[in-house]
Parts: C-alpha cells; structure tokens; sequence
C-alpha cells in the first residue's frame, strides 16, 4: 500500500486544520497517511512516502523559511525522490494575497526533485488556499485535493 | 498506444530543432508521437494524446504570445485535459536569460488544466532550456527529456 | 509635466472599468494620461509616456495572448524604455485565481526592459486585483493605485 | 547622503565576492553602504538605509531558508521600507538553474513592503547571476548593478 507524507507548518492552527482535511482526503482512498508539524519532520521521512504534500502559511508571498530550510536541507536526499508524487497548499493570514506564489514554491522545488505534480481544475489549481481559518467549504476543497493526490499517488505506485 | 503531441514555436529553427530531439525521445519509448508548429495546431489536437509538450522561444521572460493564444483558447477544452501528462521546453535567444520562467508560465497553464507535470534532476529541471540552436549536448537532453515524458505517459496510460 | 500610458485589454468591460478608475488615480496627481485599449495601442505609444501601466484579464494564470503580443512586440523599442516606471492590473473571472502571477508576468517584462517596478502595501501588493466588475472598494483600490504609480513617476522625472 | 544595505548569504564566498562587487558599485556612485553577512545582519539595520540588497545562493530554485527567514521577520518594520529601493542577485552552484527564480523570491518580498525594484537590460534582467565563483566579467556585471541601483536610489532621494 503506497504512503503519503503530509508535512505542514502552522503557527496560528489555520494550516493544520488544513492539513487534518487533507489527510482525511487521503486517507478516503485507502492509502496510508503519515501527518507531520515541520518541527517534527526528518530529512529521512521523506525517503519512504510515494507522495510528498506540504502546507505552508504564506509569509511575503512565499513558503516560510521553516519550509524552505526543510526544502533547503532535501538536498541531502536529491535524486531518491524522483518519481513520487508532490502537491502543496497554503493558508493566508492578515497580509492577504501572495498564497499562489506560495504554493508555486514549494511546487518548484518538487520539480527540481524530478518530483511529478498534478494540478486541479477547481478548488485552486495549484493546490488549495484559505484564508485564515479554513471553513467548512474549504474543508472539502482540502479533502478533495487529499483525495486527487492519493489517486494519482496510486495509478503510479498501485494500490 | 499512448500518444504524445509536440507543439512547438519556432521563429529561427532552434526551437524547432529541439521539438525534433524530444519526438525521437518519445518515439523511443513506442510512444506515438504527432509534431506540430503552433500555426498548424488546432485546438481539437489537444484531444486525443495522454501527453502534450509545448517549446517554445523566450520573449520577455515568458512564452511567446503565440503559445499564450493556444493556451488562452485551450480555455474551450477545459476539464477535458485533465489528467494528461504536459511538459515544456524553451529556447533562448540575443536577450539571454528567462528560459525558466518561460517554461514555467506553460508548466502552470498545464496545472489549471488539472494536468500532471514532471520534473527533471538533470538537463533543467523544468524542462530543456537551450541557449540558441542545440548543440549535441543540448540534443541529448532534449532525448533524454521526450523519453522521461513518455514513460511517465505510459506509467500513467499503460503502454 | 510627466505623462502616463494605461494600455488594457478588456472583453467583458472589466479590466476597462479597472483602468477608467486608474486613470482617475493618475490624473488626480496632476500626471497627464492617455488609456487605450490593446486593440488601438501602437507600439510607439510606449515612447513617450514616463509610467506604462498595463491592465489585462486572467487567463491561464497569465497575462492574456494579447497583452503578450503587445510586449512580444515591444522588443523593437528595446533599451529606449530603461529607467521609466511599469506597473499592472489584472481582473479574473469565473475560472478564478491566477491574478497574481497575471501581474507578475508584467512585471518581469518591465524588468527586462530596464524598468522601474514600485509594490504595493495594501490593495494587491503587485497591483490591484478584481475578481468581475470591479465594486466600488475595488475602484477605490484602483484609484490610489494609480495615484501611487503617478507620484513614482514624478518623484523621478519632476512635476 | 542616502544609504544602501547589502546583506548576503555565502557559504562558499562566491555569494560573497558578488557582493563585494556589488558594494564597489554602489560606493562609486557616492552613496554609502553596508555590507554585512545574513548571520550577522538585524532586523533594525533594515531602517536606516534608503536601498536594500540581498544576495543569495539558489538552493531549490529559490532563495535560501535564511534569507526567507529576514525576509519573513521583516514583517516586524511592514510599511516602514515603503519607497525604499530593492534589488537582488543570485550565485548559483553545482544543481545549476534556478537563480532568476530566486532573485524573484526576493524581489516579490519588496514589492509586498511596497520598496522600488529596478530591472536591468544587460548582466541579468532582475539582478546579476553568477555559476559559481564570479569571473572578472561577472564581477563587472555586479560593480555596474551597484552603480545603477545607487543612481535610482539618489534619484529618488537625492544626493
């Protein structure tokens, strides 16, 4: 049964909330789920997942350095990842704006990975975005990309 | 058999010369392959393959406006690429530089699309970026690049 | 007296009432201003005007094939547009999402072109932003704007 | 007379040796500068000064953890940068590519404080790039950047 990793960054819960639904969404495809604060995520976690999904709040526009010092240090294990599967969200607080880049961050260095990512005909195209506190909508649009990525994490890696 | 269509946009030939070393790295996957200019592709060739890689030169940092006009009325096929394979390549020209964010403004097209978009550990992690005409070098990424695509295809489609 | 150029595309009016109220926001800084739609815009057009500001709809998360044209074209003038300010608005429609990279697509075409960029700390940090018709906060968003954008160009060309 | 800050992050001194450079061109225009590591740059050295310059290596297509983590605890002085002027420049390394990505990471980050970036029609349209230790030729590209983001700096505040 293939893995996915869920890696978030949260400091006010509005990004771990959005990251319980995505687990949810993963989890309704059968596939298993492993749900991590970025403090508590190893370099060496992201070695056995088939996907690798990471939220992030949006600090001027971009990913946190949490994040990227995440991302940063992956280099460690460049070329072992090539081939899983990579998506992203983010959540966005009073500055507004700047969550698409965000996600397109994180999505870059998915690439630069050798990483496959799939986008999203609704819902945000890149990956699901909310602002502050994800609502119930924004829930299911969480769920929902939870659920897309587990497929696509299955039509490449079996079920 | 899976297919893959190459659209291309080429103004001095470099960019065409690039489209020809990615087809022969599809086709050496026996994965069928149609090669297009951008004035002779029409909106229905967006159809029928499970993959579809745009070239594109660099103008401003960007793909060339013809290649935003197929994006632009790809919007009449929209939620029916879903799923599909897409991939990018750019040629750069005088101006120099750009190629990446060329490349990536197709790459996020393909996202809205709800398609499914490969990254590379090696030869631009994007997709091929050539600097004027492809060299041998520059031919052999371009191969290498058109068969990753295909045997993603093939993971994704069957073979 | 320094002068500014608004070149919008619009189809549904949108990004026209976008651009009415900028230029209402230049005008109030005593800044001349000529708006044209880019179906009339001639490339000379760019020239003279101290400030260029472009408006254009979302699509594909981009600028659309027009705008591009536009800038494509552009090239012809290359070097002759260094040091003049460049800023940008986008709306979006149903698809939604995408503004901000529509924005940023711009924004780096400004920069090639040896442009001045100035952000933004409320109201859209790359440029104003509408999803539909503009509503009358939008408007007034769009109106300081282009006030700001004015007194950029006269702070470095003179009153 | 104004005054612009270059804060830079080197591991290997090829960022370091840009900046150099780039300080270079920034005191031939008569303006001062700081130059100061990102290790020990603070939060408060980003008042003063009327420009601010960051370097960065490219890790993942993007600036590093520890530039983003000035830049997200720059939110402590939002709204007191506004008008200031931005640039930025990128060593990148072994991976290769990705560097004008990471320039951009940077340059989104000042136009949400609402700072003033120029762009450049020679040596790297957003800012200059350097594979590797910079040449003689690379570190003439950063010493005539400096020169030119001092110029726009006494334009907009004078001598």
């Amino acid at each position: 049964m293939p893995k996915v990793l869920i890696v978030y960054h949260s400091k006010t819960g509005n990004t771990r909330a959005m990251a319980e639904a995505v687990e949810e969404g993963v989890r309704s495809e059968g596939v298993d789920v492993v749900r991590k604060g970025v403090e508590e995520a190893s370099l060496d976690d992201l070695l056995a997942p088939e996907g690798i999904i990471i939220g992030t709040p949006t600090y001027f526009a971009g990913a946190t350095a949490e994040i990227k010092k995440l991302i940063d240090e992956s280099i460690k294990h460049f070329r072992k990842l090539e081939g899983k599967v990579g998506a992203a969200f983010a959540s966005s607080g009073d500055l507004g704006g700047g969550s698409e880049t965000a996600i397109l961050d994180i999505l870059r260095a998915f690439l630069v990975h050798g990483m496959v990512v799939p986008g999203f005909t609704s819902g945000g195209h890149y990956g699901p975005v909310s602002v502050g506190s994800p609502d119930q909508e924004r829930k299911e649009v969480c769920v929902a990309f939870g659920a897309k990525v587990a497929k696509l994490v299955k039509s490449l890696f079996g079920e």
